[in-house]
């Protein structure tokens, strides 16, 4: 495992950072008054990469690829190109670089800069990949007998989700309305969802096409890099609608992504393998080597006006089926894949009561309420934030994300009075 | 209801056309080398209506709309342009316009021209809205004591479809391997679908984004029109895969839909209300008008080398919830809605045995096969062609959709074997 890559900037090698030099994660933002364009975290800096490439300090085959204010074209442009931005970037910034003059009126602080959707959202799929959040929530959901689906063990199961409703870190979240029954009514209702909740989970970008079958080594190459993810979920509107074809509108509001794409480079050396199956992959499944990652991730919960607390701590080794399963899976019909597809990693719990990654499994379907400071929460209330971090750690660096946060707005007092629609 | 609108074009006043001037649907077309264009079918003809914006011909607001190869720029401008281009085009196609000369040059006919997607399809929904259909199908999965979900009969039960697979009339389908597990076998197997289905199908395409809940009379003005739509299915692979969260691979292969865009305004006069309900809706999900459409349905099945058999009949007037319901429901979470979203109808299957929408209903499951001409059916075979026509019909003309149709290619022997991958 490498260790620290050294910066002549100095907040990149600071021991707490999420962006030392060895990650290079890849944004979006807008500072001074100027429009949204793409730039790499560095320590508490964003380089302006797209005004890098303009001035001729980097150069990429095919380029202009910086220049669209969205990561798509350089992702279409394929690794090779990936890696010789990485080591342009590596080169320029590390300790020793002559470029340190011409490179800082490039940077910007973090703190000044507004940070957007880093890619467009080409499809967004969402999968149920840990074994202990399918068990937890299909315990609640069908009873402890019939909690793990027959199918569950075979294969990555997953929903395709909306694309549209995928926003960036720190977008309010306006509490939905929708259709529930509860136990023992006659009729449903039109309602405000009463059980709004949170779903910690990792995103992958798809960065390059597909349009036939690929094997997981395939897919697995075709992963740009990962976010934080947050699939916000309405569980009353989701146990009245989910039966027979799954999650809809209960999952359709929002879903918050973190700002920052880790790349699949700078997670190498955090490589870890699936945990022990208790029944054997069918061989286009099975994976050729350790693709999961070693990531620590955790959850806090900000009541309005109330220190943050956090609720849960999980890590991504414990899902049963990587990123570059999913995707092989997805493609096992001939489903064609496109540059900028998100792949969820679904809900991130892990085996004990503290790893769990969502309020339905922390709160036990609200019948134990979860002690939030001197509060108790069974589910998400309005003005309540949520935040996401994770990063991956070896000796000397971490490889963060940065945060995936999103704090409840209440419903519409009525969704169809025109005056009060909300503004995105 | 009005009659024919004559056109100085013999062939749009056949009473057999799906294409007269009543009607003026949108699609893209390429011929004679040149690259994909914005046309509209009239008669046999096509009018390149991009030739004709650039020639001045006709004038829209906003424009030039239609010189992107996709109706997505002219959809996002708005109904009033809508209607504008509509108006115009009556206008010179009628009989007595002095237009006639200059159109000439623009018309090419049909038979010579390859047509294309005529949208860029931003998310494909579909939905599940045929009483008829959901009973057959929850009957044969789940027993005629729990074949309607409880929640059926309250809200359009819909999934996110895959937009990467929808394709148009005339692209092959490619018969897709998935994992399988039939009753009494211990294990999954990967394999070819052994049960591969068709949907009959309209798809309403959404041309007017929204950002909050709608109700059904704005859901209903957001659509910019009609297109058949065959939803592909692969049975065997979907009641494997579908609990909890619904179809996934089983639907993913291709999606077919008909080259010609109707729009809402040519489908006008035929409107028609929901069938009675057994039980009310919520206020937000009611009607205030008719919202369906009285559209006859027909498919033909067409095995290799044999004659084609119509194998069912059935009508758009049969569905339990219209487009602009299923728009309204699917905007209650807050879901933004995109300028090209594809809403898929479901499956429109009739009271009677003959009007069923797909083979797992024709054939009940395959234990009663179907009979097309000398051969059987239970399902669809290698060189199978599927064709999807329909019309609304009044006094002296009709509004057609052209056809809907693609042809099984035999399953890839090794879908991992690269050589073999099916170009698309």
């Amino acid at each position: 495992m490498t260790g620290l890559r050294r910066s002549w900037l100095q907040s990149a090698n600071a021991a707490e950072t999420d962006f030392p030099l060895n990650n290079l994660p890849c944004g979006v933002f807008s500072a001074g008054g100027s429009g949204p364009r793409c730039g790499v975290a560095i320590g508490d800096r964003i380089l302006d990469v797209a005004a890098l490439e303009r001035a001729g300090l980097i150069a990429l085959a095919g380029g202009p690829l910086l220049q669209a204010g969205i990561w798509n074209p350089l992702m279409a442009a394929g690794p090779a190109v990936w890696a010789a931005l990485r080591a342009q970037l590596t080169a320029l910034l590390a300790e020793g670089s002559e470029a340190a003059n011409d490179l800082s009126r490039h940077l910007v602080e973090q703190r000044e800069a507004v940070l957007h959707l880093p890619f467009a959202v080409a499809e967004f799929t969402d999968f149920y990949a840990s074994r202990h959040h399918a068990f937890n929530v299909g315990s609640m959901f069908r009873g402890p007998e019939n909690a793990l689906p027959p199918n569950w063990l075979h294969m990555p199961i997953g929903y395709n989700g909306r694309a549209s409703s995928v926003v960036v870190s720190g977008t309010p979240v306006r509490r939905p309305w929708g259709q529930v029954r509860e136990p023992g009514e006659e009729a449903p209702r039109f309602v405000p969802s009463a059980r709004l909740d949170f779903e910690l989970e990792l995103g992958a970008i798809v960065g390059q096409p597909s349009c036939g079958p690929v094997t997981v080594a395939e897919a697995d190459r075709m992963i740009f890099g990962y976010v934080l993810l947050n699939d916000w979920s309405a569980r009353d509107i989701q146990a009245w609608e989910y039966q027979p074809l799954g999650p809809f509108q209960s999952k359709a509001t929002a879903t918050t992504i973190s700002p920052w794409i880790v790349t699949r480079a700078a997670l190498e050396p955090f490589r870890c393998p699936t945990p022990p199956r208790e029944r054997p992959l069918l061989p286009h499944l099975a994976e050729p080597g350790p693709m999961l990652y070693d990531i620590a991730l955790e959850a806090e919960l900000t009541p309005d006006g109330a220190e943050p607390v956090t609720i849960a701590r999980s890590n991504y080794r414990h899902m049963s089926y990587s990123a570059a399963q999913q995707l092989a899976h997805h493609t096992t019909s001939g489903c064609p894949m496109r540059v900028g597809d998100l792949i969820g990693s679904g809900t991130i719990s892990g085996p004990d009561r503290t790893s769990r990654g969502s309020l339905l499994e922390l709160s036990w379907g609200g019948r134990e309420p979860l002690a939030v400071g001197s509060a108790t929460r069974s589910f998400l209330e309005d003005g309540d934030r949520l935040t996401l971090r994770g990063h991956a750690a070896a000796g000397g660096y971490r490889v963060g994300f940065g945060e995936c946060s999103g704090r409840i707005l209440p419903a519409l007092a009525d969704p169809y009075r025109r005056e009060e629609k909300p503004r995105r």
